[in-house]
């Protein structure tokens, strides 16, 4: 494995990050996390008593049976025709999708993403020896998002889901935030063609990240090469917390916590869009229908670095869009808005910020423009 | 990935073990499992009280700084040079050999394996397009476990060691066991050659296997990509999980613990190695310094997984040695004997079943031979 030439980029990008996110002052657009006040700690301390000593012990590598049943009769309620030994419990969803890669893809060969993409899946591509296209590739297989896409917040475009399905090529289905959408819900591709659809999902978004619990729903052939593929990475998915989810999904209902999640992140999502549409008018994007983000474009071009260091003088931050490009943008500057980690009553003053800064470098874009503008004689 | 030819055996060999876990009646001489009764359960209970919500959040890729520094100063206890920012927290030892592996080999080349070896480092050799190889190959990435072998239970041999640093190869140092010699502690390899040795350690064989929590330790040329090779494959290690085991450090005295877990260990040890020499006196096998097992042969060659049926017919389980051979053995039948899993007042009992099956094995292995041998005029 070698770094991608991007990632020197990426690097400075991430050390921008690190420091704002030490400063209490800078408010957060940026970084895709779930609200931490949205994590059920009491019910999970309480899922905590009675874990015998089997909890801290390895395990198969297939994760535990309870929570494979739980899995398995959730998916069922968005019509995946899906048994409990059909999943697969990983080390979160990023883990599932290399999984899905490394049984079924070789290295040399292309893969389709979205225009903006989950930069994690990117890397991980590259650094898998694959080749990344936003344009249609006939052999390739896709990756896709199609309930929610990150960073978009929007379902895949009806008809672009009709022609992926009727590809006979195959799909990895990023489900992560397919219980997060506000309004209707969506069944996944995998519901349609479960023989070669890859179905990836994970409680990261839904109770909270840092127990890593997520799973892979494999088409029957690559079902064993993919136990093999994630005993040989780390044996098993850790034991403590699947114990922990298993209990907690046993005692609560998760439907109704679902439920208040979608109202919850749909309240902070239409926050974000109002005061967009108020303080920066000339912003483009789509008004997310769910998840925790949303992508936005300026016409002005520009470095996307340099404008995150604006914004965090300013004291707000944002996810610079080359991250999220298979190929270097030609057109306008973009980037993603978060509007998962802020309240809604602080979005007003996190979007006046923004302004600022969006203002302060769409200035100096158009200096740079008229310096280089040839000279009237 | 494809799997390899040997899978379906050991699958055979994986449906045997999983049908006799479930029978109470069955003494376990397998598996390579820490000792339940060792876990620091209600140590553990205690750390996890004060636990903050960011243990639920996600986390940078190379873990929590304070486990860092405690994995830093413990291994500066033996030698190795190491400050907290080389360290970098993976999900167990396995996914630490695997990150070494992505950032420092190739599909295709050939990697040194003892001629025992981890069955589950040598399938993801294989799996990862590698060639193991037990035979001298000059320009091979190395693969050792010179603290304590599994299976062996004993350390490298010396002249082996020195040969191993003479060479100016890769090293991947396997250091699992490394804090379970029952005797004199060895320094890693790591402390004599920094700059080509990928250390590798874990908390599964000391605290407890179900957090998975190890760490991983690479030449500094090699640090930034296994930061990312780490961030590619699940993000990071287990937030909850690090927490506890860094609060648990923080409040406990490990070193102790050490100790007794050692001599814990050593009178398991011991108790097998005196019933074995009591009961199968021409079972050929090292005395074991430390870890969880032995490694044991017979003259009679024949087919291991037929063993291990026997020995489960008579209530005692092994574990089958072909897992553990980069090629396929030429010489007397093999197989691991775990000690780590029995109390010693079992231990007798557990051998007397073994002398049992070992007993009717040999039997028929001599009658297959009889009944090949030409016939007399």
């Amino acid at each position: 494995m070698d770094l991608a030439p991007g990632y020197f980029r990426h690097l400075r990008i991430e050390r921008l990050q690190r420091r704002s996110a030490g400063q209490p002052g800078v408010l957060t657009l940026s970084g895709g996390l779930p609200a931490p006040e949205t994590f059920p700690v009491r019910s999970l301390g309480r899922s905590l008593t009675g874990l015998g000593r089997d909890a801290l012990q390895y395990d198969w590598p297939e994760g535990r049976s309870g929570l494979r049943e739980w899995v398995a009769r959730h998916l069922r309620q968005r019509d995946v025709k899906v048994e409990h030994d059909e999943v697969l419990i990983t080390s979160g969803a990023q883990q599932a999708l290399d999984i899905a890669l490394q049984v079924s893809t070789e290295p040399g060969s292309s893969i389709g993403v979205p225009e903006a993409c989950y930069p994690l899946a990117l890397a991980l591509f590259r650094a898998r020896g694959m080749s990344p296209e936003s344009k249609l590739v006939d052999e390739a297989t896709e990756y896709t998002m199609p309930a929610v896409e990150n960073p978009t917040g929007c379902a895949l475009d009806p008809a672009e889901r009709v022609r992926l399905l009727a590809r006979q090529r195959l799909i990895l289905e990023d489900d992560a935030y397919g219980d997060l959408r506000f309004g209707r819900q969506h069944p996944p591709l995998h519901a349609s063609a479960p023989d070669r659809v890859f179905l990836i999902g994970t409680f990261s978004k839904t109770l909270c990240p840092g127990l890593r619990v997520g799973w892979l729903v494999a088409p029957p052939r690559f079902r064993e090469l993919a136990r093999r593929a994630k005993q040989l990475s780390d044996l098993q998915a850790n034991t403590f917390a699947q114990g922990i989810v298993e209990r907690y999904l046993a005692a609560e209902d998760f439907e109704e916590r679902l439920v208040w999640l979608r109202t919850f992140y749909e309240r902070r999502a239409t926050a974000l869009v109002d005061a967009l549409r108020k303080r920066v008018p000339y912003l483009r994007f789509r008004e997310p229908e769910g998840g925790f983000s949303l992508w936005a474009s300026l016409e002005e071009s520009g470095e996307d670095t340099e404008l995150l260091a604006t914004a965090l003088r300013h004291g707000v931050s944002l996810d610079p869009g080359s991250d999220f490009r298979s190929t270097p943008g030609s057109r306008g500057l973009c980037f993603r808005l978060t509007f998962s980690s802020l309240p809604p009553r602080q979005m007003d003053e996190a979007v006046k910020r923004l302004a600022r800064a969006l203002a302060e470098h769409r200035k100096s874009a158009r200096e740079r423009a008229s310096a280089k503008a040839p000279v009237s004689p």
